[in-house]
């Protein structure tokens, strides 16, 4: 059985959808990160980094394993079960090259502009201008990217969609005041958006967890 | 033969001492980002995210095979000489962890800490607040990491490691204004970095590109 560590939020999401694709046994445990839950003794010990999400497979040889980082837990889980990942080749590393992606650039730059351009009292022009051209950046790119093949790793779906679905359907939703203007220009994103959005998996990974 | 197209900066000497440390023949592509070499269609080719670093193995299976994201390199390197990354079991997925850390965290937040606190000319105190304290957070976990294991993902130098050496050393030098304070209480990160700086191959990639 996995447990997984996590909350309402995207990164939270990607194991979620993950194991739902999956159709693995898994139980949740909801971290609270707007009570501080992350900052636990027994939280911190699977996940020293205090950020969701982690999760610990309870059947793994030599006793229970934690993982904390979405990117590394999802490369395990699609590694343990052979699914999501090709196991070599050219198609595994376009994978990672886009999970890479998410991990580094969409998903960091897209929270830093869920903090200066939405939530922040405070106002930083500065701040709001350059993270609402990273993300437009970012955006473009992938836009780009999905105008020539189905998935951002070409045919197939990967754990790289399974990262950037959460993400960039945030940026549709919590995001849309500051990003209207660079979302009506990404018709390839809007259709990946509609066919993953679409898969019963990750329509409930998206619920997770539950509260 | 590897083709590897990178610039000064803290990411793209990873691919750099992982290429030194390999021991395997290698090309360098100096794309010099400061005159905007990296938007040349040419790159883009390669790295549709218009980011160094990038290679290409000209000898891969099936033609020669480009890769963006350091995070994804420095696997595809690991797997295809079998070295600095384990093949499976725990040791892998903790190399893991701490190569997405510091893809999704320690990268980005010190970059954008060079940014808010060190190049730009107008200044923001509530991003350099924020960014200092992420830094100081980010680098606190690391010291208790390497307080416990002589390397990051324990007792082997790993990809973890490689990819976390070039943005460390460039916080205790071209951050080291903003992130004084932090470095002083950081102990066991300073041991680590002689460890690893004393490393032949990471002294060597450290110096690539040659101008
Ligand atoms: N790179 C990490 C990012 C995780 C992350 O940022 N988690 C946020 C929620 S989306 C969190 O737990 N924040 C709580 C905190 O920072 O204290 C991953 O992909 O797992
Ligand atoms: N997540 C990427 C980050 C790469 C990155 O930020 N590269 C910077 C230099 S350190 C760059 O090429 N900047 C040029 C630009 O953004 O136009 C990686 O790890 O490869």
């Amino acid at each position: 059985m996995i447990t997984l560590y996590t909350w309402t939020t995207p990164n939270g999401r990607k194991p979620a959808i993950m194991l739902e694709e999956l159709g693995v046994p898994y139980q949740v445990r909801a971290v609270n990160i707007g009570k501080d839950e992350q900052f636990a003794p027994s939280f911190l010990a699977i996940a020293p980094n205090n950020k969701i999400p982690a999760i610990v497979d309870e059947d793994a040889e030599g006793g229970p394993l934690p993982i904390f980082e979405s990117g590394a837990i999802l490369t395990y889980l699609a590694e343990k079960h052979g699914r999501f990942l090709a196991p070599s080749g050219r198609a595994r590393y376009k994978a990672l090259e886009w999970l890479h992606w998410q991990i580094g650039g969409l998903g960091p730059m897209l929270g830093q502009l869920g903090f200066f351009g939405v939530r922040s009292k405070d106002k930083s022009p500065l701040a709001i201008d350059r993270f609402v051209e990273e993300s437009d950046r970012l955006l473009t790119v992938m836009d780009k990217q999905l105008a020539s093949s189905t998935y951002l790793a070409g045919d197939d779906y990967t754990i790289a969609d399974i990262a950037c679905y959460p993400w960039t359907i945030a940026a549709t939703i919590t995001l849309k005041d500051v990003l209207a203007e660079s979302l009506a220009t990404k018709p390839s994103v809007h259709r990946w958006l509609q066919t993953v959005g679409e898969r019963p998996a990750v329509k409930r990974g998206m619920t997770i967890p539950k509260l």
